[in-house]
């Protein structure tokens, strides 16, 4: 039997590495799967069979393999792949999962040696827990997948990245590193930070109001902070690597709310209005258009 | 055949008002409903069975009524309930449905002439859409409804109030009006304008990236967005009568969104994460409380 990919190594055999890896193997399109991380998410890794063989060191785990993906958290995406890139076999293609792009891929582009590619790589997929015992072979069935290689990736390194996500069922779509950061900031990363902010200002208010407020916490409370409830590690490292992009729209998130507190302050009812009923124009139109687009 | 309600009035036959007049008559306990509302809407509640008979003055309308349901938008209610006191039958109940009560509670129970009460009430009940054509009568089932009497207000009153909306499939709670308001700033109120300025603040953003935005704007931001289609009519009623609560509880979240822009800003990775694993924990230790509290 000839396979996709004859030989892989995961590193950092969560969620997202184990996703990849049993989406590959339920789909026979993987001979042999190394797993890299800590012992005990290697021993889960073993026993659920998301994985063949296992080794705590990357530099080790990447011989012999031509596909290597990076599926650590964000902040140890770059160190990892500095670490293997003097290890990797000569055609290798190594793709990462993190949910930032810019300086990472920049720098782990530049680490490669010849003839070796990094193409970018960000799923739009996830659920609320993480860990390899969360993961699963359609994670990515039906998702869309943002690469983000510069211009001096080789095409057949991008082709191959994109021949890899669609055989997991993502579809694919390149865009520039920066660009993609700045667009992450604006659509998830906004709106989790203003999630996570809500619940905490709620949980600071004085206990005789407190636990009546989270009593009335009810379906709309359920929805609106779903989000809240994400891998802090991985939020953590987001708002580090995202840095000045997210800045950037919470600097316009803060003046939008400025205006809008200023409306409620002098009782502007023409001016209330009207940000509701824009707001609601625009969140109308867009999940039309999206409809539209999705073919739906 | 002896209904609970020989003839009631609805004053504002939209989604709330039309789903009280459906719900009760559903369940076979009332005899006969008057609409009073602009002629539009009353022509669509009558062609759908919703009323009996139809009148565009509430001071005629009311007549005869021992049940009189004020659903008009908030702004409205005080107006309301001002001109129809003088016409009251002698033992008749008003109540409201609005989502503020302090100021209109406090108002609507003075203007009451001697015998008539008027018994404040929020149910925490809702849709997307507005107008009588959205109304149905187990909007209320499995609902919490909200009723705010001070201490003038006859006990036989409240008594008959939370009849009617138990009739309905509601849980009643007793709560003061003041505290309503303060409670209901954090919880529906607070995240409903950070949905509403999630939107905006998209729709501001440059040409050059608002296109990509809107089209990576998934269902996680159908989700976290979903709130910020409610009828603009109907919040910015919200933020007048309840600018004081919600002025409040704005001021909280922007000196913790101070805190964690700062964080960000200053790379602040235990800070960061601190933030986002209490936020976490919260939100899972309310919604495990809850469950308890329902009895799940
Ligand atoms: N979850 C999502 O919704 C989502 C969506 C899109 C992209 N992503 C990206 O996917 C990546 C992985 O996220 P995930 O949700 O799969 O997280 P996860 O379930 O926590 O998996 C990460 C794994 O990497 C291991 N690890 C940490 N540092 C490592 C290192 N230096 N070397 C080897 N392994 C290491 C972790 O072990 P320990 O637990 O022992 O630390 C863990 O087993 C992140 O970059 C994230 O930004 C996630
Ligand atoms: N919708 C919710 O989720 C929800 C939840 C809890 C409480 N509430 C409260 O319920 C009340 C009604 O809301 P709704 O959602 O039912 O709104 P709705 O569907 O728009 O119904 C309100 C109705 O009142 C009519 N109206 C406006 N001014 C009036 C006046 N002065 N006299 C008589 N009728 C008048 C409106 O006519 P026009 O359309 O022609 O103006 C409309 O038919 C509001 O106080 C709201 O705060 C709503």
């Amino acid at each position: 039997m000839s396979f996709l990919i004859k030989r892989m190594t995961v590193i950092g055999v969560g969620l997202m590495g184990g996703s990849m890896a049993l989406g590959l193997r339920e789909r026979d399109l993987v001979g042999e799967i190394i797993g890299v991380d800590r012992r005990s998410a290697l021993d889960a890794a073993l026993e659920l069979g998301v994985i063949d063989h296992a080794h705590t060191q990357a530099e080790e785990g990447v011989k012999g393999s031509s596909l290597v993906v990076v599926a650590t958290p964000v902040s140890a995406i770059a160190p990892t792949v500095k670490s293997i890139a003097a290890h990797l076999e000569p055609d290798a293609l190594v793709i990462d999962m993190g949910s930032v792009k810019g300086s990472i891929v920049k720098q782990c582009e530049a680490w490669m040696p010849d003839g070796v590619n990094f193409v970018g790589s960000h799923p739009i997929a996830g659920r609320e827990h993480s860990g390899v015992r969360a993961a699963y072979g359609d994670l990515f069935d039906g998702s869309r997948t943002i690469l983000t290689p510069s211009d001096s990736v080789s095409s057949a390194a991008v082709e191959r990245a994109k021949q890899i996500w669609e055989a997991v069922g993502s579809s694919v779509e390149i865009m520039d590193a920066q660009y993609h950061d700045r667009v992450l900031a604006a659509t998830s990363h906004l709106p989790h930070l203003m999630a996570y902010n809500v619940v905490n200002t709620l949980s600071d208010l004085e206990d005789d109001i407190r636990a009546e407020v989270f009593r009335y916490a009810a379906s709309g409370f359920r929805d609106f902070t779903r989000i809240a409830s994400s891998d802090p590690v991985m939020w953590r490292d987001i708002c580090i690597e995202n840095r000045d992009a997210i800045l950037d729209i919470l600097d316009r998130f803060k003046n939008d709310l400025e205006k809008l507190s200023k409306r409620v302050a002098e009782g502007d009812m023409d001016g209330l209005y009207g940000i509701f009923a824009r707001s609601r124009a625009t969140r109308a139109r867009v999940l039309e258009e999206n409809k539209i687009l999705r073919g739906e």
